[in-house]
Order: C-alpha cells, then sequence, then structure tokens
C-alpha cells in the first residue's frame, strides 16, 4: 500500500523561538518512506534529532526573527502490516516479560494505571484472553465517551476521561492505555496519519503488546485500522506530541492529507466475534 | 569516598508473584561497585534485566511459591563527584539543548510541569540564572512543604504537593522536578543511599541539567549532598522504584543502612549566596 | 424502639482551642430524645448552637487551657422511621420539585455530580424508577468499591472514589450522593449512631428525596437500616462533621456505642426485587 | 445611586425543559428594587421560588414545547452601601463566631479551603489583621492569576486555579472565598450586576466576613466596587448559578447592561495603605 500524506502547519512568531514538530513518518522495517520532502516558508534553520529515546523523528527549528511560519511535509510511504490471530494468545506473566517493554506498563502523566486498576479489574479483569480484554475496553470506550472536540484540552488525562466520558482522539486513546497497564497489559501511544478518517487531521491510537506484538487499537473508531502511516510512539502524548513550542509562538492553523496512490484498500475495522489483530512494525 | 551501602527487604508471599527490585547501586565512569552480593532466602530465581528504558539496575525475581521472602542487598561502593563553580552558567537555549535530554523536560506522571508553568514563571522566572532558579525553588519547598510521614502515598504528584504543602523525599523530588521544566530546565529523578540520612532509607533527590552537567538538589535537606550512592535515575518515581510488585505478595519492612568505610568525610550542603553545584556521574 | 447511644471523644488540647461537635442526636417528629447529657473533664465553657443552617446540633466547646479533654454523651432515644412501597414511584419532574430540595441537586464539595452525569447516565440512566436507580447505583457502591479503612481521607471525593474504588462509609455515602444528583435525584448525607455496626463507630449513610420522602440507602450495608440514630443531615461532609477543631488541638480517639435498650429488633435490609425504601423523619 | 439593570439571555429549547435563573436584584435593607419586568417569549408558565436555602431569588420557567426562547429581565434599583474603616478590626475567634456565619468557613464545591490551608498559611498567614489578609489575597491573586477568557470552564475550582492561575471573574471569586476559608474567614460568593464593567456581563466577587460585616473584595479588579447591585450570595457558584438547565436546552447567548440612571458617580477602588472595606447590605 502506497500512501501521499502531507501536513501543512501554521504559526505566528513573534520573536526568536524554537519549534519541536514530530510529523515525520516513522522508518521502520515495514514502512518505507520513499521520498519526503520537508519545507519551512521563510526558510529557517532546522535539524533532525537524533536519540530523543526512541525512533521518533523529531525536527527541531530554529526561528530567529518574528515572522508568519508555514511548513509542509509532504512524503510517499510504502507501508504494511500483518494481521494475527489472537484466540490463542495468553497473556505474558511479568516473569517472562521482554525488558524493553517494561516502560510501558508504567503510569505516566496523562494514563495514571496506578489509579485505575480497581475500576480496571472490576470492568474487565475477568475476561482471561489479553485480546479480548484489551477489545473489550476498547469498546467500552467507544460505547461510553462522547467525541466532542472542545470537550478536553492539553492538560486532559485518562483519570478525568475514564469519569468525564468526553474527549478526542488522544483522550480516547489516553484512557485505553490506562487501563491496560491497569490489567498489566503493556500499552503505549500511537500517533500518525490515518487514511478515510474524517475529517482529515492527526490521529492517535494506541498499541497494546499482546502475544510478543504491539497490536493497534482504536477506540474512536473513526479511521479503518489498515490505513495508517505511523509517525510515534511513546508512554502518552507527552512523548509524541505533535508540535513543541517554545518562546512566543502560537499555532494559527493545521492542515493534514493522506491519500492512497497505490495499492487495493478495503476498510478495515476488527470483526466482532473474531480474535485478529493488526500490527504495523 | 567507599561505602558500604545495605538493604533488606521482607515480603509475604501468598502465591507465584514477580518482583521486580531497583536497590543496586549503579555503575557509572565515577561509581565503581568494588564488590556487591544480592541473595534471597529462600532462595528464588532470578534474573537482572538489561535495557529497560536506561541505565538503571533492575532485578527481577519469580517466586514460584508461597514464602516469606528476605532480599539481602550488600555492596561497596567507591564513589566520586565534583562541584562545579555555576556562578556564569547561562540558560540552553531550545535551539542548542542536546536532544538526549528533551525527554526529562515532558511532563511525567508526578511532574505535571504543564500545569506548573505560571506558578513556577511567577515565583521564580525573574531569575536569570538556572542554577540560582534551581537552588531558589529547592529553599522554597524546603521552606513551604511539611516533611510529614504518612501526609502522601504513592498516587502523590507535584501537582497536590504544590498546593497541599506536605510530603516525604519522593514528593519533594517530584516537586524540584515539575517546577524545574516548568521553567524549561530539564531535570530527572534520582533515587539512592545517603550518608547520614537519619533514619536511615532509600533517598530520593533530583537532578536540573545545568551548563551540560546534571546537578544534584535535595529539597529536604535531610543529607549532605556528597554522601550519596546513585542507584537509579528517571523522569519521576514511576521509572525508578525500589520495588514493583506483581501478585498477591505484600512487602512488610525495609532496612537500609550506608556507611562510610574509607575516607574522609565533611558533611556538604550548598552554601548560601555561592553558585557550586554538585554532580555525580 | 428505644436506643441507647454514647459517644466518649479524647482531645489533647495544646493551647486555648474551640472544638465544634456534632455528636448529638437529632431532635425530631419521629425521634425523641428522652434524656440526653453532654459532658466534659474537665468542664469548659460550652454552647449549643442554633441557627447553622439547619436542624443540626452542633455544640460548641470553648478551651482556654492546655488539658487532655474528654467528651461524653450519652443519649437515650425513641425512634421510629417508615417503610414505604417506592414501586409506582416516578421520578419527580424539576417543574415540581419543592424549592427546599434544590441545594440537594447541587454539586459540593465531596460530591462533584457535575462531572459525573455522563457516567451515572451510562450506568444507570436507562432504569425508569428512581427507587430502583438509586438500589442500583448503591449495589453497584457496594460490589465495586472495597471497605478499607485508610485507604482515603478527608479529603477524599465522590470523585476519586468512582475510579480508586476504595474507603470507608463517608466515601460511599459521597460517592451515592454524587451519583444520583448526577441521575437529577436530590441527595444528602446522613451521620448517625448505628446499631450493631461492627465495629461500632458513627455511621454514614445518604438519603435521596424519591415520591416525596428521604429514602435512607446505606451502599456499605454494614448496619441494619432500622437501628439508625439520626444525628445530622447535610449536604455532604463539609455539613456534618463530627468535630471540627480550631487551635492546637488533636483528637486521640473515639468510642461509640448504640445499644437497644426497649423494643423488639430483626436486622432489616433491602431485601432484591422489592422496592421498600424506609425513612426517617 | 439609582441603577438601571437589564439581562436578556437566549435558549433553544429542543423538548420539554425546565430552566431556573437567578438574575433578579435581591431585596435587602439597602437595595430596594423599584420596579422590574420579567418576561420570556413566549410566554411560559413561570414561578419565583422561595426558600431554596437562602434569600436568592430564583425564577423556574417551565417549558412545554421546542421553541426559541428569549427571556428579558429590566429592573430599576436604589442601592446604598456603606464604607468602613477596618484599621483596628481583630479576627473573630472561634469562640465568638456567629453560628450562622459557619456554613462559609466550609470548604466546598468549588472552594477546596481543606486543601488550601497550608499554602494560604504560608502566604498571608504572618499577617495580623483579617482585612489586610484579605486585601493581601485579593492583591495577589490579582497579580498571579491570568484573566483569560475560555482557560476555565464550569467545572474549574480553586483548587485547580491556585497553580494553573487563569480563569475568569468566577474562578477568582472561588480563589478569594477558598484562601480566605483556608485561613479561617468567612467568606461568601457574591454575583450581581457591575457597573461600568466592561465588557458588560453578570459578574463575581466575593464577601469576607470582618468585624462582624461581609465585606467586598474584586480580585479582577475590573469594576468599581461602589456600582454593584447584588443578585445572589452563597457558598460558591454552585448556590448561586445565573441559570441551571434541566432537559435539552441550550443558552445561545446573554447581554447584560447597567446604568447609572440618578446620582452621581465616582469610581471607587480599595485605595493602597488604607483600611476601608465596603458592605452592600
Amino acid at each position: 500500500m502506497k500512501l501521499n500524506v502531507t501536513a501543512q502547519l501554521n504559526y505566528v512568531v513573534k520573536s526568536a523561538s524554537t519549534i519541536i514538530l514530530n510529523i515525520h513518518a516513522l522508518k521502520t522495517a515495514d514502512q518505507q518512506v520513499l521520498q519526503e520532502t520537508f519545507t519551512t516558508t521563510p526558510e529557517v534553520k532546522m535539524e533532525e534529532l537524533q536519540n530523543v529515546g526512541g525512533e521518533n523523528r523529531f525536527m527541531r527549528l530554529d526561528i530567529t526573527q518574528p515572522c508568519e511560519l508555514t511548513v509542509n511535509y509532504d512524503a510517499i510511504v510504502n507501508n504494511a502490516y500483518k494481521i494475527i490471530d489472537h484466540r490463542d494468545t495468553k497473556g505474558i506473566a511479568m516473569a517472562d516479560l521482554e525488558p524493553a517493554v517494561f516502560p510501558f506498563l508504567n503510569q505516566s502523566r496523562y494514563c495514571q494505571s496506578d489509579k485505575l486498576y480497581r475500576i480496571a479489574g472490576h470492568m474487565f479483569g475477568d475476561i482471561s484472553s489479553p485480546f479480548e480484554q484489551v477489545k473489550a475496553l476498547t469498546n467500552w470506550i467507544n460505547t461510553n465517551v462522547l467525541y466532542l472536540s472542545g470537550s478536553s484540552n492539553a492538560q486532559t488525562s485518562a483519570y478525568e476521561t475514564v469519569t468525564e466520558q468526553a474527549g478526542v482522539c488522544r483522550d480516547f486513546a489516553h484512557l485505553g492505555i490506562a487501563l491496560c497497564r491497569a490489567l498489566t497489559i503493556p500499552a503505549r501511544y500511537f500517533t500518525g496519519y490515518a487514511y478515510k478518517l474524517n475529517p482529515a487531521d492527526f490521529h492517535a491510537c494506541f498499541e497494546a503488546y499482546i502475544g510478543g506484538e504491539w497490536v493497534l487499537f482504536d477506540a474512536t473508531g473513526l479511521a479503518p485500522l489498515n490505513g495508517m502511516v505511523k509517525i510515534a510512539t511513546g508512554r502518552d502524548a507527552a512523548d509524541a506530541p505533535v508540535s513543541n513550542l517554545f518562546g512566543d509562538v502560537y499555532g494559527t492553523g493545521i492542515k493534514v492529507n493522506c491519500e492512497l496512490i497505490e495499492g487495493d484498500f478495503k476498510s478495515y475495522f476488527y470483526p466482532k466475534n473474531r480474535f485478529e489483530g493488526i500490527t504495523y512494525l
């Protein structure tokens, strides 16, 4: 599957500022970035940061003059995923869990799993299959949390969303992650471009670690699971923000697009009563 | 300086459980672990985990039978630090900050710097020297937050402590970190053994990234800054917990000790009106 | 039914202090206080406050000297209640609700119903009978919230308990109240002496306004509903605290007792599949 | 001073609903409502509620049909206040406080004074005069909290505002009240019409109980203290909401006006270094 993803971000820069963006398509074994351009108007000094605690691709912009800044990203991505049947997948005992996965069991800024273990246990603790647990909690979020623009902000966390039950994709993802971790299932935040997401925007989902695979779940149900281009993963949105602004600068607009340019596409969502999980490397 | 550190932890294990401990002295360029023993009674399967997102030394215990478990750690550590004058150290512009340090600017579970930037700015934003900023906020915590055992718990975060103003060393550290990050100063959590801490216990402090060095601060003022043996660093206590328990198991006691066995020791705290900062590699 | 209730409270008073106690049995149409004594050792100036925003009986103690203070309350109360079948009781339209009841629909310190309306609606909104709604939410609390001494404190509110799911009687009551109000059912906090509560202590429950009656519910299930002696009602524990301390004074112990001295007693709890509600005037 | 106050509120009513409004000028010894009209288009059933736990004037509208509803209130109010010098006013000992004032010491939904007593004590506890304490905390709020529309919502409380330091008049008032109560100074919420408030809107301030008088404070500093027409007082905004909506109904606009129609007016704010307090009966 070949996808063309684009993003345009606009800023008003009032004085010398630094912007760190995390909008580049990730490069992985299964996700090749065939071509990409990243430009700004006016031109500013920029640097792709290595080694920010993971594989995510951060671009740092150093703007020395006040200006109206436009950032354009355009990439063609060749993308693949696998679908695995988790019917017989058992939970991983703590004694056997890969050490690299441990951080994704930790409570984090937006996913206070330490406060949710009783509620998670009461709702989903009796389900023995980890895939079914995550599917059940994803469905619970989808059914109970209202998708409502403006109902949450950059400080909203899973602890609030589990009770107040309104939010946007980021909040749905955080709640999914927090409930997984509260059930001792490692989980991480996923941001990406999403084909057929309407209206087009950056999207946030989550991945749960099941049977040694990072399986994708989207509690919003707003985009097919098989049309994602991964930008970043992290513990939560604090690790994978679209943008971080330092200085007297603010955003004025975002335009995102994701188009299929090669390959067939049939929208795929998890079917009921089946145990297929989709994994993007 | 040579220190002998010991820890004994007791658990009641009711059924098969996993315990992950983070009590080993860290091995760094300046901190050599000359000898160490880690034993349990009864003997259980154990493994030192590599690659848990950093250098921290996690030991995983796999206990398959109900038992009363005693863990003993005993190490001799050769330790050094440097003291640097930060009188003329300037803040690091975001455009120049090392990428590896960025995660320590992020809001985290116990250090919600995103919620504290106005209060931090109003209290300490006018101080131009980053060392003085951190020293001032450390003093503010020391003056205003009451050290009171039992006033906080494992869920208490900087957001609560900044207002409720009571806690233990962990809370003092979290608040220091959150205020630093809110001022755009990278900061991280530090756990260790502390010589002359009274009563003896594991200690928690924080390090702020000033002039390219991780400078140690202890808002509790309870232990000399020059007698620390580093166990771990992390974003906050979620990354560096003394213990994580999985299963039907609970702790019944902790005994910690830290003795000087070679070298002179003169208790060192930051002097007023000076700009010396202590750094442990 | 005639009950003898007693309470002994002990304080250490370090300097001149004021204590306000709310431990007297309320005097109502159905609850007669046949005799009562309220004494302190040493003797201190005391005054029963009138007009503190309701009928609750507050006693103010003015202690001018440091001392160890013992307070003893002993009363014989003749008590009655009614049991009403609410099978056909409909919800009260806002257009018809008695104005005096409106304050018990308001969000309050410990009952943030404004934050719980979606979760309450999702869990109990489809039940049409208000009595069944309150019974269902009371059962839900009883099933999901762990009664655990020490798991909460004087600052714990329904917003925390609904997720963290541990607490004591006060927390169970606050959560019941908050869920009722979120469903537009007026509800208030109830404190009292409770016959057969084990271990003996002050008890907290809640009353929901159903069919023009204040119907008693106890989400803890720890005491029979028909052995209560009402001390106070209010919006939440802020209105009806057992004690309020002003000055350098702290409590060192509480002993409470409640004995039947006349009449038969058969423990009564709400039977399943029936619609009886108990009301104390 | 004679003022003409008007308010127009617009609603879309989708199905049978009840609206409770609290926009009528209060009638007190010093505030006479010379004439007033309250009308709706279309006409709906309405009732002025008595006895909702205070003197506040609630109007209940019973709308049985879907409609676009316009509410108009227009009143001429004759208003007076007194200015009292509190230079020598001492704090009131708890042993002497009027019982009716006690509820205004309680923690409440938006004023969690129980969580703020250490921060309040550290900032303002050393000031001995209660008037100066309240003036100091009012100035602190004015200096540190950013007035920013949209930065808070109907759930925002003093506990958040004290740290996050942004809000609107309601949040400024709640924080003032919470700090007062944390210092054992009774305080209550005040809503009203405010002459020269720009842009015109309903206003919220607070009153502190000093020397037996309810003294008005406005931490926003946005309106002269001598041009207020009191609508309501209460523990916090939960007691005195402009509107409470029950049913499928939402507001679409509010227009408020307050004009001087007789008398001189010289804008009055508390002068520095003086101790005058303004009291509206």
